[in-house]
């Protein structure tokens, strides 16, 4: 037996093991010394457990043990005992025991850390990024890395018994449409080329499906090179599916077993299904927003036809200018001060509401500056719709419906979260559906495809793609969990024809169509199933799953805001021998 | 029931359905009438079955049937029956049976394609590649996908439960060393820097090691802009391993299990373990190769004691040089011709070889133009040494052991071939070890690392690292199948001074190496465990396990020699104000 090798990780000593001689390997997460006696916290992977060296028992191991520090790298040899009851460390699951150590051999020495190998460290970011390497050092990030291993092969295990294929599709490709910012690669061979690194493999799946492959996943790397928010990186993972032959209401009951699968193996919760649903334009109007978080209620509720006729000047003309006038009832927020309702006000300006009124409801009396425009009639009304109880708050944005449901929308997400309306514990999955097929770009002055060209019409509608696209509704779903958008997908198009549609509604010309996809067009000659599928975002779902609220938490190696890898110091300059060969040259002048 | 969703695949309708009403989906592989009877071969991806469309039944089903066309997508619906003795066609597995159907939906046309949906085929690769949604159609490279899928879930199924955990490393990151060339990605946010596409994961594993990861792997994506052979690809896949607290002992075994675990899941073929073991010095030495074909003998025999003395100069003073004289035995080639001999010292000269020296022994006399100068007890030995039996011809190459053992060692393999002496059907694996851990490059005049620049030193060469670098094995490996390098690995440096050394060792300032490497040598500061690990090629891995000769037949969508996608026409130009956002220009004259 190599001393070397563990016989038993850490965490995993336990009473079964009184008596016996174990190897440990790991690293020294504390040390001190009692009355000659020396305690080491020792730990691995799985977690701590107590190693004792006492200069009576052996002296060489004792002398050894006394050189080390906090991080060194032991294995050692020694037996395990029971502790008596009143050692025993109800903190520690290996508490009840500790590991007498006959031999030590120090593998690796260590300085001091920039912060404690512990969580719920209080350190910058950016030096936790620098040092990524200690950072997943500490328990909190072994134990998101581990579970994003275990939810990969949840999925896979799931896709794999359904009959799907995994295929790897390429990295080095070409550019893909209506999409972000793409990441270019310079060909050397090709001078004066670039490949693309992929924002998803769309075409690639549907070219898949069109090679009778039928059942396709892959756990896909994808490229954005956006501005990034906290739940941005410019490398990212998704799950990535295709199928053939089945339509959305086969698709989206096994995309919720195998949603329910992985949060099963992970964390062993049941998530039950069916997913409720709700079309785009529900969602929208009861909660302002695509992805709406239903663990809690403070639904938007139209009083337009309350206030239309009434004396509040910027009610009334909202509604006769076409637009509406919605609310929202913040429960127990009757006592808000002026100061406090202005503060709304700016959150919801920032969402274009061009103002936020609201009206009080305390201790019998109704408060605020609008309070007087209405009659007792419109606010017993208005109680009604609202559920208003005594201590609530109504708040009210009227504008065009998108303005009213950005800003109430966003509202209820800010007031849900403040005032405590939301089960942490919950998960809330549901199925946005319905989607439009395109909207209106008023910026270019056409019209955009809402997920990408490549989404089939309702069969329904498909008589107004050329004649009022803007009605069209797609055969388009997006899964949204607490608030978030985990993924969507679609049932695609796969007639020539109606690709060539689509592309004439979105202003392609049949030039620029065939240039960009005609690769696509032409496989459509050729035999093409009815296709669609979904791609979920790996790196969201299990921010979610891990309960953390940042995506950098759950990858191992992220990128900041602003695209860098502090820890390897990417991106970097390159020798100019090399931009040379590629046939490139960077535009910066001397003095950048 | 859906009639667009199968109720069971083509290839699976057997005897145990008869009389059972069913639905299929897939593709027309060929249409016959017979006596105005339309009987079609139908496909998906689990094979064909007979579908039967009789006037005389279904006129609706029979009239729709009349229009379809090879590669045409239908769902149909069904009854099967069994086929009366003299129609049962043993070459389909479905040929016991045939449905009857009553109800048949064209769920999309299709153009006659390019060439057949059929294996064996002799089309144009490029053809092909550009057509590779119709390539993939064919059996033969849907059985390949699906091989890879399942080689891929086997390797995960091992690793998963032996303790590994998979995490994904970055695509955009900084340059690894001693590669090869790379590829660059501009960034958009840090003008005139550059993101490198990795050429594999080495040293964000070995970071992962620091951090107590201690079993690592990843499927993982890896990029090389070299010039491109029938076994490299630009963008590759590897199966990438690190594993911490493991001696080479206790990890070597851990591998071949899991390629024996891959082989058994896969072909259900047994792999022996342990693999055999070769030293480098004993693989150059007996095969002229450090990944040899051990599937047959021809090894290169060492008779420089026996020729030193010769009358022939060429070998005399070859030995006397400090070089060597090596022979091998191309079995029952005595009968060869001047010519064919002659074509053979051709094919040796490519590989360095002045010359390839034969003697052949036919009829009990002795051949060839050098013959004359050997004595009779010359030519018994080598016959002992070289088991020559009547009819055998040995080929010579004398010059330095480089030489002699890269060209020899390619005659072996191109004879083994070519006079078949290889067992197709045997998968023979070895490891080869020992390998230097440096050599010296002319080019550059300074030491090379043979596999990279951290690979660890033997611990009883170690004090050679900084006076006699030429001397110091490597704790290196390399897995080896049927003269193919499947991958190769090693243990790696973990101590802060012996890195320093190393790369003083490969000439590297102690600038350049902090510049380049800063963030590792950091990390050895911190409590770095004894790790190391392997990369295994799976692209080539798959191609073995298909027996296929070409990475292209395992690739889904793979690059051309040029390094060119055929089918979505990629790298290609890409927008001006694109490139302007990326501060980069290309360089080319406006005339190119």
């Amino acid at each position: 037996m190599s001393l070397q090798y563990r016989t038993v990780h850490c965490g995993e000593v336990g009473k079964e093991h009184v008596g016996q001689e174990i190897i440990l390997n790991g690293w020294v997460q504390k040390r001190r010394d009692l009355g000659g006696v020396i305690f080491i916290d020792f730990r691995d992977r799985t977690g701590i457990v107590q190693i004792v060296f006492n200069p009576e028992h052996d002296k060489g191991a004792w002398e050894i043990a006394d050189k080390v520090r906090s991080e060194y790298v032991l294995a050692v040899r020694g037996t395990v005992v029971e502790r008596s009851p009143e050692a025993v460390n109800p903190k520690l699951k290996t508490g009840e025991v500790e590991v007498y150590v006959s031999e030590i051999h120090i593998l690796n020495d260590a300085k001091t850390p920039p912060f404690q190998i512990e969580d719920e460290i209080d350190v910058d970011e950016q030096v936790r990024l620098k040092y990524r390497y200690l950072d997943l050092r500490r328990p909190e990030m072994q134990r998101s890395l581990i579970l994003r291993s275990k939810a990969a092969k949840a999925f896979r295990d799931f896709l794999d018994a359904q009959g799907f294929v995994e295929v790897e599709t390429p990295m080095l490709t070409k550019s893909t449409p209506e999409g972000a910012r793409e990441y270019v690669v310079p060909s050397r061979v090709h001078p004066g080329e670039f490949f693309v690194l992929p924002q998803s493999p769309q075409l690639f799946k549907q070219l898949l499906m069109v090679s009778g492959m039928e059942r396709y996943y892959q756990i896909a790397r994808c490229f954005r090179d956006e501005d990034l928010r906290a739940d941005r990186q410019p490398e990212f993972t998704q799950v990535d599916i295709e199928t053939s032959f089945l339509s959305m209401e086969q698709l989206l009951p096994m995309m919720e077993e195998m949603v329910a699968h992985v949060f099963k193996a992970t964390i062993g919760v049941e998530v039950p299904t069916p997913f409720p649903r709700l079309t785009y334009a529900e969602a929208m109007e009861r909660y302002g927003s695509d992805k709406p978080d239903i663990r809690f209620g403070m639904e938007l509720t139209d009083v337009s036809d309350l206030v239309a006729g009434s004396d509040f000047k910027v009610f009334a003309s909202a509604v006769a200018a076409g637009g509406q006038v919605k609310a929202i009832n913040a429960k127990g927020c009757g006592h808000y001060s002026r100061k406090e309702a202005d503060d709304l006000g700016k959150f919801a300006s920032r969402y274009g509401a061009k103002g936020l009124a609201w009206i009080g409801f305390k201790d019998g009396e109704v408060k605020g500056p609008i309070a007087k425009f209405f009659s007792e009639d419109v606010f017993t009304a208005m109680k009604e719709r609202l559920a208003v109880e005594d201590g609530d708050l109504l708040l009210f944005v009227a504008d065009k419906p998108k303005v009213v449901a950005d800003a109430l929308g966003a509202l209820r997400s800010k007031l849900g979260a403040e005032l405590g309306l939301i089960d942490h514990s919950q998960f809330a999955f549901l199925w946005v559906v319905d989607f439009p097929l395109v909207e209106w770009d008023e910026e270019s002055q056409r019209y955009i495809a809402l997920h990408h060209p490549f989404t089939r019409p309702r069969d329904e509608d498909m008589h107004l793609l050329e004649t009022d696209p803007g009605k069209v509704r797609a055969q388009a779903y997006d899964m949204v969990l607490n608030g978030y958008e985990l993924g969507g997908g679609s049932m695609r198009i796969y007639k020539r024809d109606v690709q060539e549609k689509m592309f004439r509604t979105l202003g392609l010309t049949e030039e620029e169509a065939k240039q960009k996809f005609g690769f696509l067009l032409d496989a459509f000659d050729y035999g093409t199933p009815p296709h669609g599928g979904i791609a979920l975002g790996l790196d969201r779902l299990i921010m979610l799953l891990a309960g953390r609220n940042n995506l950098r938490e759950v990858i191992a190696f992220p990128k900041t805001a602003s695209a860098s890898d502090l820890m390897v110091d990417a991106p970097g300059p390159v020798d100019a021998k090399q931009l040379a060969e590629l046939n490139i040259a960077t535009t910066l002048k001397e003095e950048e």
